[in-house]
């Protein structure tokens, strides 16, 4: 017997640090969800990927398709285990689970969320048990269709995977963070989550609303000629794509990030007036300017 | 010698009924032109597609790729044998062909535009000369890039090509037209030309301008921030993907189009401001109407 086998094991709980040792346990198996349990599944990169849904049949499409390992409609049982936790469900959800999760967690335990806004859900972070390692995180991607059956292993691939530790944060609980975006191919991005908020209400909820604008501004005309949805072309399908994304997910991040979005429809409403004005007063150099610089910057986010 | 090989050949030119017995002059070899000059050779179509263009590189490509027999600068010796003229070049630029081509061409040659607002090209048409045969059209299609580089001759397929014939417009000139559409696969739908500038107003020139406005919405942001860039995602290539699209294109567009579209963006304005007012309020149920509205019409007109 040497002594060194039991030193202290009782009173220092072995922290999970590899990501290959880690039960990863994903509550929510969406499109999102069940991407990631694709993704680490077909890297084999965890000891063992558990699902947690709220439907017998997610589940059982979700282990059809080898996604995970076990899965189970009991959000404890579910977490019990767990090394790392992913909560990827819809803002609001992950804000009440938040509030009692902590204490279903194993010391230790690093949280991880994917909600698409990151400043309440971080404050609720903060406020958890202090044996849980909570993780603020954001993957800029996502399809407009949603549920299991769209999820796809290559996902994350390459995709900018915002990450939001608090000051609380412990370097390992990144780290093993940092390990699973590695192993689904995203790419790290440390952002404060007021910051990040403010930032995606500009590139992303901006679009969303402006996509609906233009579903419903259509419709406006529509009212006087049903005619208008066959002439329907390139230009309308896709400026109205992500209007066709899933509302409880779009609702909550509205409602979770308020005041950064009415912010970013100001803009968009001065850059409109703007546009209006020119063509209205004919001033082609000006409404030129204003195509022109769009364009380029367009040109150059997407090459 | 039978009288009847030439009686009355003088008096009556044998005008083309038959596509296949048409030279076809396509004036303006872009993505639009040069698509159309692709598929009309791919299917052996006509007699002859000619080609004119303003750049000597651009003719020499259309040759090499074989989407037309002859090409030439030359505007007047282009249209000289025409039974067909396509004129695939911006707004602005038909109408001013318009003005002057008529007699340039042969008695009964058929005129075709395919320049994307029609009551002023319907109307500078009622002005050609009488042996002319003008009728607008609109083919539903595009994409933001442009240039014959970009040109497929599958680019009409399945698309809806509005044909806005005028009063003086002969059946024969129509069919003709029709001919063509059937050739390239495109399905036609007649339509006068008010009534399609203001469905497209809506349906796609909107959807241009809130394109637009996604980009400089985030542009304004991007003055404090140039993180913003790093987030774009699908929800914003997609948004925005339609203000790469040609500007002199959409300058024309616009500016051939005022009343029209200044009554979307009144429309638009409105219903932002609707979806801003109810988030503003945290009127959930007002706010997930309208984004339900939109959903639900998005994806019954793209299934």
């Amino acid at each position: 017997m040497e002594p060194a086998d039991f030193s202290g094991a009782e009173e220092e709980p072995a922290f999970c640090n590899d990501l290959s040792d880690a039960q990863v346990t994903i509550v929510g198996l969406g499109l999102m969800g069940g991407s990631l349990a694709a993704a680490l599944k077909a890297q084999n990169a965890c000891r063992r990927v558990v699902g947690v849904a709220r439907r017998t049949s997610t589940l059982q499409m979700a282990r059809s398709m080898r996604f995970i390992d076990h899965g189970t409609r009991d959000l404890q049982a579910g977490l019990a285990q767990a090394d790392l936790v992913i909560l990827a469900t819809p803002v609001r959800d992950i804000l009440g689970k938040l509030a009692t999760i902590g204490d279903d967690c194993k010391p230790g335990c690093v949280i991880l969320d994917i909600g698409s806004t990151k400043a309440r859900i971080c404050a609720a972070m903060e406020r958890m048990p202090p044996h849980i390692e909570p993780i603020g995180g954001h993957p800029m991607c996502g399809k407009e269709t949603s549920g299991i059956t769209m999820a796809e292993p290559n996902l994350y691939r390459d995709r900018v995977f915002v990450l939001a530790p608090l000051e609380r944060t412990a370097p390992r609980a990144q780290d093993l963070a940092r390990q699973m975006l590695e192993v689904i191919g995203a790419r790290p991005l440390l952002i404060a989550p007021q910051r990040h908020d403010r930032l995606v209400a500009a590139i992303s909820h901006l679009p969303y609303l402006l996509s609906v604008t233009c579903v419903s501004g259509a419709e406006a005309l529509a009212q006087d000629d049903e005619l208008v949805w066959r002439l329907a072309a390139g230009g309308f399908r896709d400026t109205s794509r992500v209007a066709a994304g899933s509302i409880p997910m779009m609702m909550d991040i509205l409602l979770t990030n308020r005041g950064p979005v009415l912010e970013a429809i100001h803009h968009a409403r001065e850059r409109m007036t703007a546009l209006e004005a020119s063509l209205r007063a004919e001033e082609i150099e000006a409404l030129e300017t204003q195509l022109v610089a769009a364009r380029n910057r367009r040109k150059e986010v997407f090459p």
